[in-house]
């Protein structure tokens, strides 16, 4: 009834894996080998024209994006909800949703790639790489994908740093005096904000507050992140040998 | 009770306008003049540290980002409904409104701003406008602006022609044996699309289809979206004196 296409349970495709996880709900895993470049396959696709995970299907129809898959779940499923009940902290669940995909996830996985995506690829296959890469479609996926080889030079990490910092800062603000980001409770919020967030105490620990740190704990303790987390494949979503901290064992 | 922080009827300003008109929500105007830079007067940065418009503001509460100001409004006042019932239908609705703020507002916006804001903004206060924006908080905008100043190369413009392209193809798939954009009837989708598909026929005609203009054609007779029209300062967004032609009245 329920498929989900995902990579290792980080980033958009956790996003997923544990809201399914919160929800109870049965899925089907399909694994999509992204640092082999399977979202380009024709058969994904076909699926997503955009080539990226994750992609839902339920009962024949594919959903796409991480945000608003998980809205359609809680409303297809709405037990166990996911959204706060009032206008406005749902207002404010779907902003920080809006943010991470806007902001906090571009600059997160920028310097989760600088510093374990990069190498592990380069590791991996980086001999056959970029005539892999030259075939992907559509262009502007190959283009990001080549930027992404090539590496990204100072400014561009500061710059993601400094994204990081404000994310930061907004995690702190809206942990003051609660437990979870949206006021009204555990929610798509936390959900969204985690699988990005848990990178920094390996890549950026010197840019993470004590609410951050102390919201980490409490999420990574949640049944379903445990849940989500015992699919991965590898010691990490990179494939590195060695895990890294605890917090990147996924991320 | 309701207020909204708004520029002229386009863009994201006009997506909340109609959405109210549509709802029959009465509300109090706040014109905030983007051409003028008042969107990052610290009054306004103080509702809004991005200095985006729109904002709307209820019982006290300061709401961005138009596609959750309109989920919110929708969930807030819920007669005269804006989604769909099925929760398919809904993740599509939302879906287009996530292809707008990432691809298609982007790339309307560029090629209207090429043929319409940057000669307008330069005819205005051309003289002093270095100066204004090299005032701009925070850097990320100022850097946009002073992009936005120099304008777009012709490479820049054939990328944004590219996605109106793909934007056009997918509106043209969406209105196949159906009148509106999501399945289940007019909702936050066409709402979302209209502002800019609606410079298309004056900034790209030659990339129009039959089903886009005739879509566009019973956007435009709709009584909410002509309310919104009518609430324009100037002939059109942009301020330029000579209306062009109808589609871009306030475009």
């Amino acid at each position: 009834m329920l498929e989900l296409y995902h990579w290792e349970p980080n980033a958009a495709s956790a996003r997923v894996m544990i809201a399914l996880k919160e929800k109870g709900l049965e899925f089907r895993s399909r694994y999509v080998e992204v640092l082999a470049f399977e979202q380009f396959a024709p058969g994904f696709l076909a699926l997503n024209p955009a080539g990226q995970t994750p992609v839902l299907v339920h009962d024949g129809e594919a959903f796409t994006e991480a945000s608003f898959i998980c809205e359609y779940l809680d409303e297809a499923f709405p037990e166990r909800p996911l959204l706060p009940q009032a206008p406005l902290d749902r207002w404010a669940a779907r902003a920080w949703q809006k943010y991470v995909d806007d902001h906090l996830a571009a600059a997160a996985s920028d310097l989760a790639w600088a510093a374990l995506g990069r190498p592990a690829l380069k590791a991996r296959n980086w001999a056959s790489l970029e005539q892999a890469v030259a075939s992907i479609q559509p262009k502007e996926r190959r283009d990001q994908w080549q930027a992404a080889i090539r590496g990204l030079d100072d400014e561009e990490l500061e710059r993601a740093r400094e994204r990081i910092r404000l994310a930061v800062a907004r995690i702190e603000a809206d942990l003051e005096g609660r437990d979870w980001l949206a006021p009204g409770g555990y929610s798509l919020a936390d959900v969204a904000v985690y699988p990005y967030a848990n990178y920094l105490p390996s890549v950026t620990p010197e840019l993470l507050g004590e609410r951050t740190r102390a919201w980490l704990g409490r999420m990574s303790n949640r049944p379903a992140v445990k849940a989500a987390e015992t699919m991965a494949r590898t010691a990490d979503a990179y494939g590195i040998a060695a895990p890294g901290p605890e917090h990147i064992r996924w991320g």
